[in-house]
């Protein structure tokens, strides 16, 4: 089959791997349609060392037999888990010691015209969610992770600081709070996309210290970290919703004494992502940048890298 | 009056201070007992510029008219507030935009003869509480700020990294709650007086991997923190306590793709305290390293800042 394979950083197109075969409890899913993230993108830089099958985003239908019939348009949970270990045990799955992850860890990923996981992993796709809407299922549950690790309120003020592909999608999900939100977005075109769904924007210069309750840090870059302690009341809340490359220099005393809550978040809850999208109070769809051909999917990755370019579809 | 005072990072004793004056709602109190805190140490250091009497830990006696009849034994809050500010109106008063904290920031302190506080900061000391008791209120309910901030179960592995003044008092309140406590400690001196609490201490090279699901940072050391996140579990979470020198070095990813929470921990409720020295469930009075009469309070300062002093005490 066809897929896009990394080896020492280097991704590239393979025709000649052949296609994956179930094992108990597997399914065989035909990838429809796949995403491409961030992690993605720093998978090439280096910053995690994978060989395989790239991709994690997927939305596709099962080709092998199961409690599901052949056919049945699926996501799946990306964290393939052991069940057994202390974290499982303890209602942590995504944090478990024996954990391979689809495309990011250990398990060849969705950037291929077949795929395996675990037959628990999947879940079906309502009919009136179309595949343009079900491949961000996994990129809104980690944007919904935020409620499932805080407590937010309606009459909360929250400040998200980052308009990109993940922050795009925080930003619906945040509004369905109801929460008095703004949004912090240097540029036009995602502050384009907030403002036809009504949602505030700020200039980073236009943010006020003490002026929210929560601030979301969707950048990745110090430098959002440092407006969010800008913006947070003491008490207040940062949720730091990426991953930041090498370390970071703080000032510890600073979170001791305004008593600050900083909280790392991660994967998210798939049922719910489907539940948005099939009321259709969520719709990432405004956020495709492109599309491409899996055949042509190194130039979708080199898209997807591009300033502004926001979420890159691979079709196998 | 007789005080100790702090001016361009010199402390001395000064014994030409006119005693205070209470004005509308202010009590004068007379100070019987007053303790030496780490946060006095680092003023000496320089990491807070202030100008004034020294100290904020004390248990006294009113001295001026007001709702308390005078000669009650009191403990006194030690930031006074405005009442007015968003920070107040919002149920944070310890983070009042406005406040002064007594002999820390623009209030003269404990370490004199008499002080003065609004007569709403004071709380009456149970008969049964000694002053040798009493004195620790202030600190005690420091260590309590930790359960007012995270919801503590009677089932967690909860591991303390330091066992210094604070640390001691936080072992003391944390093994009330039930929890499975270890605490990490170096020393001989206050592993004994742990031990002889029945609290189990290791050392930090026994600390393992993922063993546990609350962290309490009481060294202010860099390394204690780095200890605190190898030993706490994904999702789990991390209290600072300790304010730190300059900035610490971190790697945020780390929190994220763990999903670690890390709540900075400072000043905390004075009522519960008193309730815990007047039970008898809290003994403080083995942290106790050495009394100074406050004319002596240089010595006092210079012993408090020793390798392993505990609590120093001064009597006007």
């Amino acid at each position: 089959m066809h897929a896009l394979w990394l080896e020492n950083r280097r991704p590239s197109l393979r025709t000649d791997l052949p296609c994956p075969e179930p094992g108990p409890g597997e399914t065989l899913v035909r990838v429809r349609l796949a995403g491409i993230c961030a992690t993605d993108l720093e998978m090439v830089k280096g910053y995690y060392p994978f060989t395989g099958v790239m991709g994690h985003e997927f939305v596709g239908e099962t080709a092998s037999p199961g409690a599901l019939p052949i056919g049945t348009r699926v996501v799946g949970e990306i964290n393939v888990v052991c069940g057994t270990c202390a974290e499982c045990l303890a209602g942590r799955p995504s944090h478990c010691r024996h954990r391979t992850v689809l495309g990011i860890s250990n398990l060849s990923g969705s950037f291929a015209e077949y795929l395996l996981l675990p037959e628990r992993n999947l879940l079906p796709v309502p009919d009136n969610v179309p595949d343009d809407m079900a491949v961000f299922t996994e990129p809104l549950a980690a944007a919904l992770q935020i409620q499932e690790q805080v407590a937010l309120h309606p009459s909360d003020r929250v400040l998200l600081i980052g308009a990109g592909r993940l922050g795009q999608l925080i930003a619906q999900t945040l509004t369905l709070t109801g929460c008095d939100l703004k949004v912090v977005v240097r540029s036009a075109a995602p502050r384009q996309l907030l403002a036809d769904r009504g949602i505030a924007t700020l200039r980073p210069e236009e943010v006020q210290e003490n002026s929210c309750d929560l601030a979301v840090e969707a950048t990745g870059a110090a430098a959002g970290l440092a407006l969010a302690r800008h913006a947070v009341h003491p008490g207040g809340t940062i949720v730091l919703k990426s991953t930041y490359a090498g370390d970071t220099t703080l000032n510890l005393s600073q979170l001791v004494v305004n008593e600050i809550t900083v909280v790392g978040s991660r994967c998210g809850p798939f049922a719910p992502a489907l539940r948005l999208l099939a009321s259709g109070y969520i719709d990432p769809r405004p956020l495709i940048t492109a599309r491409y051909d899996l055949d042509a999917g190194l130039e979708g990755l080199h898209a997807a890298a591009q300033p502004g370019a926001l979420k890159v579809l691979l079709t196998p």
